[in-house]
């Protein structure tokens, strides 16, 4: 393939109503492996350095805007009178640009760099084509559109699956709505074209009639993965483009060498990071934000968000690591333990029943059962320190800010409110209070009261 | 479809051993979706407003009469001696009954409210078939019964497969069981089948052969859908149609705007009712009960059952929300939580590893890590009341019953016996011991301690 | 099929790199279902009750040899000069050994018992071959060597696929590698095999190819199930094994009475043992050593090891068993609770948020949520045992070694340090401070500090 230095643009439409999903949220930013589909194909096209970046934005626009910022220009289509007056709506944005111009869906996310890049080497191909049109030969074509091209991939004609003869028809080569235009000829070619249709709408794909016409040659190349260029219109074909990003991840993983025991229980995201023999037991989930060295184990029912996992770490089962976990060389979280914003040194364990939040523990710290950091006062977050080797005895509560030193120990069921010193042992206890025979009687006490209630 | 206001009795056969299921527990008792087959078939049969409702019980009957309860009458049939047999059982309960009969099967619980119309209303066609058959066209055939029927409906002959030709089992079209007979003809046909068979069983089909042989017309229907006509006689078919049920929940789910990230991990109760923009994370499990509305997120394996979820809810992961569970508007529960007969007001929030039964907590309280309502003294469950914006610390047992007021604070630790008034602090704790050195004494002798034993 | 008293000693090679599995671990001690690939072929050959066991090793080979302990002996194949040249190293571990020779291959783990026994069989029929082949017809035969063979079994051929003609690759038989042969025969057909090929290599295959040409016959026989001869050299292909075992497990148990709500959510080990009506909720993970008497439920999100559940018990959700855990009848483990190396008296309960670790429970004896037994020192543990009856109040701490009366209560929030007699209250509980007023002053003032640092 030849890299061209022609400058680039992307116009992304993105002004549907996306009716079919029933949400508040704009279609293009629900998440699939845990961000917007919108990212996943500006990633695609970031690989191909885009000097502008256009969306089209029409219905909850303001969403878009939020969840762009500063990363592309937004081009507003009100009304909304079809493709091609939706790609004219990116006129103003791409004032003084001059070079290849990418036409993209943000529901129709996953279309790969590879592909990208295949369309505009076909714009300047010897036969300098007015447009590329990315076509796809689906399974069972339905009523997609139809490109008749020549053996060259030459378009002969674009039609419209009503308006096909049943010959037509026959063609399994179908329009999936991208293109690639020279800027020079876009928006000539888009003027040209007319609403004269059922819909009265202004339809992109007319650009291709339009240079035809004109005997100007439009080419179609076919993408090698029909599944790549396949919409999300509605919840259900969020969740399969989901399941197909999933399984393709998960066998990505296992070629790099992670055992997944059961590979469709494991959910990744879009930038989870895995070692080499790293095992992954059934049922875990990846939110974004995870990194996990050679050699981790990661227990059944485990939920990972913003965590980094040293080499040798052991999780789970029923690990819950959020944002801010730092679990250092050989460092143990077991089960019903939650670790937020908090950094277990090498060694230390967190085995059972335990919640570390905004806290640091040093090297082979060991937390016992039903520890808790109380980093909380309702108002304010504070933080716990607690130093290498120290043992903290079950059921224990460390109310922040508060300091616990090396090798010391703090007796189990302490609330421990202010620092301990390093070898020292912190007890914190109340009275013990003993009733010889009084829970005797109060067995018989209560088993007449509910004998009572249960007659009456 | 003509709506009839002939009267409708429904007989269900039940009488079955379920050999196949290797369980004490009756068959049709069997739950999908989280309730007894046979509760969804009369759900369904419901919708046609019966005047009579009769189950058939041979093995196991108690069991039948104890879930039915006065739902429907029970004939009983002992010995069993064949469907004809098990239909002529329910004669006394029909009793005085005119109208039309439907003939059931409670392990068949999955036939549709139309698909029972349809038999119904054929019954009353011009042509006023004597028996309305309801016939299927399964993938493979297989041992099925044939329907051999003219173009029109009506039957030729009903044929079992070992007693076929070959061009017979060519014949497609199989017999479900299911059958509509007016009244006035189902005991009278049934009186004139025989046993002459080799299990020496009267079989319900040979009505049709009688009534054919007397030349009254019986005619068959065929449903669009043959897997509602699938019987459940193992283990195996009971997860087959627990299968076939939860992904048609889940397609209506995401087509009323659900988000399922993982659809095929979700598993929802027959009475599950979701808002709209809700997401559910891959793991979730649905008992009955359940009511969210919209615009909650429910994480990564969380289990509720009787719970009500107003908008803006969010819980998990690792959320167990039990009967009697409310929460308000933007109340968030979140790991390790149970929440059980009890209320959390709008935005409180129980984020880590608590329990909350049998409470109600006020708007803005929070529950620390590790709270405890401690509501049962071995014999009584008792309440725990709290107040708007109360801050519970972490580590904290509530004795119930106990009331903590508005805006108090009960410090981490605290183990509270009596109330809590409005705006105070209440702090439980005991004397603080300092023993500096002494754990590092104890780690020098248990080291050495641990040394000897193994050298030992 | 004959029973044969012939000795018989099995050779397994395992000499590979497994470089496609990218990982430390030798490939054959990758597990399936909770043990290593190779011991669930051992175990099938077991049956067999071989004489001697040998294990051809390479690469890895300590690991092999800590596995396998005394159970085979091990050869050394070093270096790797192909598979003829691998089972030629099991001349020393075979010499004075006289019967048959069953060769099978560490990767290809679930070769049936009854597969090797058919091998065997065939060896010693009238016709007398010099080695048996076991052929399999896979759907696609790929690049398979084939097995060109008379009707009866004998071998005109083998031929590997980049030498075979157009009409040879047409056969669908091929070869999986395994073959039985007479000790007699086996070092004789080896020391005449060359490595006359492009990769310099001993093949094992070419010992038909001797035989045939010196005029002794050859036979194949072909497997029933073309899967039980799939190798796994990836960790896909090791999850496909996983999921096949997985699949046939879950049938098993379902045929034997066992409900799976949701069978493909459920993981068993190799041995997990199940009594009948057994309930298993949707995502249960058990590890090896699991027995489930009757009619237990096991409620969803539950992870087993190493744990006996008698009859009518009830765990879950979130119940964690580790190894040790005695679940007697009718006791109950309930959410986000771990048990581990403990008894559970029958109808005792552990019902929300509690470790229970080296610890005897008495019968009927209750655990409230937040109970943790405090088992370890940081050197050594130490066992808590409770008496019948006893009741535990919620959040409490028994620091072990510890000794709970029968009848006896610990009030809530206690830490219990020494023992509770019988029928005794045990109240262990802090100073209760009360500060009116306090926390409306608190919220004021911290009010006022937030919105000073939102400001500044």
């Amino acid at each position: 393939m030849v890299e061209h230095s022609t400058p680039l643009a992307i116009v992304v439409l993105a002004a549907g109503k996306g009716t079919r999903m029933k949400s508040d949220l704009h279609k293009v930013l629900h998440p699939i492996a845990g961000r917007p589909m919108l990212d996943h194909l500006l990633e695609s096209a970031a690989a191909l350095a885009p000097e502008r970046q256009v969306v089209v934005a029409g219905h909850g626009r303001e969403q878009l805007e939020q969840a762009l910022g500063s990363r592309a220009a937004i081009a507003v289509q009100e009304p909304q009178l079809g493709t091609g007056h939706a790609v004219q709506q990116a006129e103003a944005a791409l004032s003084g640009f001059a070079g290849d111009v990418l036409i993209l869906y943000g529901d129709v996310p996953f279309v790969s760099t590879a592909t990208m890049r295949a369309m505009i080497d076909r714009l300047h191909a010897d036969d300098s084509p007015a447009v590329v049109v990315l076509g796809f030969e689906p399974e069972e074509p339905l009523q997609y559109g139809r490109v008749l091209a020549h053996d060259d991939g030459r378009i002969a004609m674009m039609v419209e699956y009503k308006d096909a003869t049943e010959e037509q028809r026959a063609c399994r080569l179908c329009n999936s709505g991208l293109m690639a235009v020279k800027s020079a000829d876009l928006f000539d070619l888009l003027a040209r074209v007319g609403n004269d249709n059922a819909q009265g709408e202004y339809y992109l794909v007319d650009i291709v009639n339009v240079a035809t016409l004109e005997g100007r040659a439009c080419a179609v190349i076919v993408t090698p993965d029909p599944d790549e260029v396949g919409g999300i219109n509605s919840r259900s074909e969020l969740a399969e483009a989901e399941a197909r990003w999933q399984a393709r991840r998960r066998l990505a993983a296992m070629a790099e060498g992670v055992t997944l025991i059961a590979p469709e229980t494991v959910f990744f995201a879009w930038d989870t990071k895995l070692g080499r023999d790293v095992t992954v037991e059934p049922n875990v989930v990846f939110a974004p934000g995870v990194t996990v060295a050679d050699d981790v184990i990661i227990h059944a029912f485990s939920h990972l968000e913003g965590a980094t996992l040293e080499s040798g770490v052991a999780i789970g089962p029923y690990a819950r690591l959020r944002p801010g976990a730092v679990l250092r060389r050989g460092s143990k979280v077991g089960n019903f333990v939650e670790v937020k914003n908090a950094e277990l040194g090498e060694g230390a364990k967190a085995n059972h029943l335990t919640y570390v939040g905004d806290a640091t523990v040093g090297a082979k710290a060991n937390l016992g059962a039903g520890t808790i950091t109380c980093n909380y006062d309702g108002y304010f977050k504070h933080r716990t320190v607690i130093g290498e080797r120290a043992f903290i005895g079950s059921n224990s509560a460390l109310v922040a800010p508060v300091k616990i030193g090396a090798d010391a120990i703090v007796a189990a069921g302490s609330t421990v409110t202010r620092d301990v010193a390093d070898g020292e042992l912190r007890l914190v206890r109340g009275e013990q209070l003993v009733k010889p025979g009084w829970a005797d009687r109060f067995h018989d006490a209560m088993k007449k009261k509910k004998a009572e209630k249960t007659a009456g």
